[in-house]
């Protein structure tokens, strides 16, 4: 087996070392060394552990001629080349649901943080401004503020069950009108959606279509008090886009967990107080990660013991 | 009529100066100047405008011998000696309800901030860390944790409705069974209420029974791992134990609005990255601001008119 080694938390690691034979592949180091690593490992491993960050892309599932089956330490799958993996019997499993709470949590406390500031305030204390220049300029209300979603399913449904307790009349986009959202209002395109909300929250998987849904229109449908929020991945949003509407003031402000091209994150955001950067925490607590890293190995015993997998996605 | 002029925003000023002939009381002057102040206006003052922050003590009222009422611009009504208003019959408003959501929004925010370490970790983001250092370590799972409420009034019922919804089961010390309170758990006394609870609220008014409500026991029973919220005021808590219990890691964090001696706060807790700490901001959203104005200003033209007060306190 191989396990690619950032983001991966001692528990899981001791739980893979001490059930099967663990090769860490350290994706940081110069790429020749990976490749020796792999060619000397290639005969041997028949499993992937994957992160969100590092999967198993074409390249890699190309050189492990006896690879089984990708599991994978995250929600989302798009680091992993599942065509590829379905065209050779390749398995493929995640871990849905057992964060599911915890990436809801984290977008309703971006919603909070940017909308009452308490990222700037904090620091405003913090560096003993208050008793020096006295109180901080007030803030924006958050209960009441419709919250509109792009992809109600499990997370989005989590999150907008947490709105409505704030009185946040909940709209939705997806590709057709849901059954289980029959009190929410369905927009039928993201513009629309942006258009017709004060909080706008991705909580999409990644997929060729949803690929910088987040857009210039949908940006300037936002507006100049309008919130993104972004909990799903980087590149559903145009990150320029969304950099230059915020350095302009066409965009009221943004909660972001994730980056294009992370751990990487625009410096220009730094210095601006109406955004709170996140760096991919969505899942980052005790509880979801032990719970994640029970999954893997338990999808990994059930493959190699021939029993159904947990969470099968391919 | 006078004015304290701290936390008093623009638009209230404008309101009081069109409809009353206002004077301001600036108090950060010289004890001299004020004093002046208020020897040159005592006999035409009929009402004074408080704040959570000033408000109006035995002295000013005996400077005022024509005061009539005190509509004060905050929910609290702690600045404002009440029993010696009632014995002068001079009438005193405040504006309750229309904070309520701010307030728990900002709860249920801190407790969020708290638990997922959202403020440091958007400083390590914005510090250039998280491409520099890598992930930031795990944080702890909010939802599901049990939430304790001191005092369930509108402000703490508001504050469990929004934490039901993230799955926390509400407990609540006030003193009697709350029959609203049905499905949550009584706890008889504070102590009893922290050691039963992850995070712990304190959501009361602040008399002379709930000062220091917070104490050293208290603190104890809610442990290493627990969490204190305070968004009620200061003097609820016995501030010298709170801060070395945080220091010495008997606590496990605290989200605070308040402080003892604002704007003062205690600089041990600037380097802390398990405390948020806010500048007393619970209603200052521009949305409560501007509904408490019209609350001020509704109170004294319907005492001038000699019809009914739209929120007495005395």
């Amino acid at each position: 087996m191989t396990c690619s080694s950032v983001q991966v938390q001692p528990y899981l690691l001791e739980a893979l070392e001490e059930k099967f034979t663990l090769h860490k592949l350290d994706t940081t180091t110069e790429p020749d060394k990976a490749a020796r690593f792999l060619r000397s490992h290639r005969d041997s491993i028949r499993a992937v552990v994957g992160t969100a960050f590092v999967g198993a892309d074409a390249e890699l599932i190309d050189q492990l001629p006896n690879l089984e089956i990708v599991s994978s330490y995250s929600v989302g799958v798009d680091k992993i080349d599942l065509a590829k993996c379905k065209e050779k019997g390749i398995r493929v499993t995640n871990c849905p649901d057992v964060s599911t709470d915890d990436v809801a949590d984290l977008a309703l406390g971006l919603m909070l943080a940017v909308s009452r500031r308490l990222c700037p305030i904090d620091r405003y204390v913090r560096s003993g401004l208050w008793s020096k220049l006295g109180d901080y300029e007030l803030t924006t209300k958050f209960s009441g503020k419709t919250v509109g979603i792009i992809g109600p399913g499990n997370i989005g449904m989590a999150i907008a069950k947490r709105a409505e307790a704030f009185g946040c009349p909940i709209s939705y986009f997806s590709r057709s009108k849901k059954p289980a959202c029959i009190n929410y209002n369905y927009c039928p395109t993201v513009v629309d959606l942006a258009a017709n909300c004060d909080i706008l929250v991705v909580a999409c998987a990644l997929t060729p279509d949803t690929r910088h849904i987040i857009n210039r229109d949908v940006i300037d449908a936002l507006g100049p008090e309008g919130v993104l929020i972004n909990i799903g991945r980087g590149p559903h949003v145009d990150e320029a886009e969304l950099v230059s509407a915020l350095l302009e003031g066409r965009l009221g402000g943004a909660g972001l967990d994730v980056f294009q091209d992370e751990p990487n994150v625009p410096e220009e955001l730094f210095k601006l107080d109406n955004v709170v950067l996140m760096p991919h925490v969505g899942s980052a607590t005790v509880e979801a990660r032990k719970a994640m890293a029970d999954l893997v190995v338990g999808n990994l015993e059930a493959h190699f013991l021939n029993k159904p997998l947990l969470t099968p996605v391919v």
